[in-house]
């Protein structure tokens, strides 16, 4: 089977929700090459037949029959998408009859609601925690008693991006501080980390990746030595042992999984925006 | 129904398919309060009983049976799970046959594939991608070449969230420019601006909420004053009808939603991180 299956994320919201669930579903399927769109803000019937006629007419340039993922929160929408002759895969359907049952109660279809129409609580944290990683990135900042967490590692280890993704998908306020030669040299946290022990997580990486990242970023510099590297994280490491810290190395790590491990880690429970 | 019914996302890797539709579904029912917990790496036999143990005493503790939606890939551990004696809600379970019936070959269920293990391709993408959208912040840095999008608006109406968003999960590079009063007296858009006319997009946003955002950032400024606020969007939305940018509320509007519309409007189709 070489042909390339077409898949569908359509919602009347963004479609986060189907693209999520249908990415994890595709994955399991090995054997087949997948090519996807995202449709979002399917929130009309006029523009559920428009979508429904250009998922058919792929399907026939494809000449397979495309698979939609939909999380429309109101059926109707779903109803004509399936004109389109595509394997439609519902991703709340199945969870409604069992959740009517189990509360009690019937499902609101109201669009708004599932995807989450912003509240002004949830946005200050999100935007607050954000502006808090982008001023306490590589330690420019230095009040770290409000930082929830501290993510330490050599520079180019990954810790960016995990405070960026921290503070804008769970309001984490996440400071990172980057490992100076100093630090490296003199085997121990400088006294203002110490102080915050129990928010401090290392990150550690494959130097050769590193090698690689900080060849990008300044190409042929000394910085992008693969010893400096080597040097740099072995010392990372041996100070992250010295000092007990928990560490995760990001070489084979999503951002995802970073984010998610350093939470369970220090035990911080937050939702998820 | 004052009860507060807990309800768990349960995954071997970070559940983060399984909170974002477990999120979606919960929204639909508006009669119970709920409270949630996620609970990523249930990836061992032991691992996966403790977890069972755990969701029944907090639904004995309750007096109620918990919920649990379990995008666990492999389902011996939802099984294990099912022990605890809660509702259990399974996000692939199913898709898997119809998939597996319209494909015509069986699903792997290899967890890490799921869960999207990380290829440098993607990581550099993000990461490259996030560089830009953190260099370019606040028209700092003015290469407008590398740009794929440039959001344009005043300051603190959500651009530099949206950047980091877009950077994050679609890979794209998103500049922003945040508008001067010079532009907003000149009624025109800098020259450097209008050479890029098709990536550009207009945030605004309602006065009042931007006085808001502005008092905590710098409180009592003129900056933050109602009347320099409303003096700023009311300008600012002159420019964009007198320009024909594409203009968008952020008012509200999730990042999701915002960083959707941008890509939708300007025809930018990219795979979700």
């Amino acid at each position: 089977m070489s042909t390339t299956r077409p898949v569908f994320y359509v919602s009347d919201g963004t479609g986060i929700t189907a693209e999520t669930i249908g990415h994890s579903l595709l994955t399991q399927f090995t054997d087949t090459r997948f090519v996807t769109d995202r449709i979002p803000f399917v929130d009309s019937p006029e523009r559920a037949r428009e979508v429904a006629e250009r998922i058919r007419r792929v399907g026939e340039i494809h000449g397979v029959r495309p698979i939609v993922v939909s999380s429309c929160v109101d059926p109707t929408m779903t109803l004509l998408i399936a004109a389109s002759g595509a394997l439609m895969l519902d991703v709340f359907a199945p969870f409604i009859e069992p959740m009517e049952r189990e509360l009690e109660q019937q499902r609101q279809s109201r669009v708004g609601q599932a995807h989450g129409l912003v509240d002004f609580e949830t946005y200050h944290r999100r935007i607050n925690a954000m502006n808090f990683a982008l001023t306490h990135d590589d330690g420019m900042a230095i009040n770290y008693d409000e930082a929830d967490l501290i993510l330490v590692a050599v520079s180019r280890a990954g810790k960016t991006p995990t405070c960026v993704y921290l503070a804008l998908h769970h309001g984490v306020r996440a400071a990172n501080y980057p490992l100076t030669e100093e630090d490296l040299e003199h085997d121990r946290l400088p006294a203002r980390l110490r102080a915050h022990r129990a928010k401090l997580f290392g990150l550690t990486i494959d130097p050769v990746r590193l090698q690689q990242i900080r060849q990008e970023r300044r190409p042929n510099s000394r910085y992008a030595l693969l010893e400096t590297c080597k040097r740099e994280v072995t010392a990372a490491e041996a100070l992250f042992r010295a000092e007990r810290l928990p560490v995760l190395s990001t070489t084979h790590t999503s951002i995802e999984e970073i984010a998610s491990k350093v939470l369970t880690t220090l035990g911080i429970h937050r939702e998820m925006f």
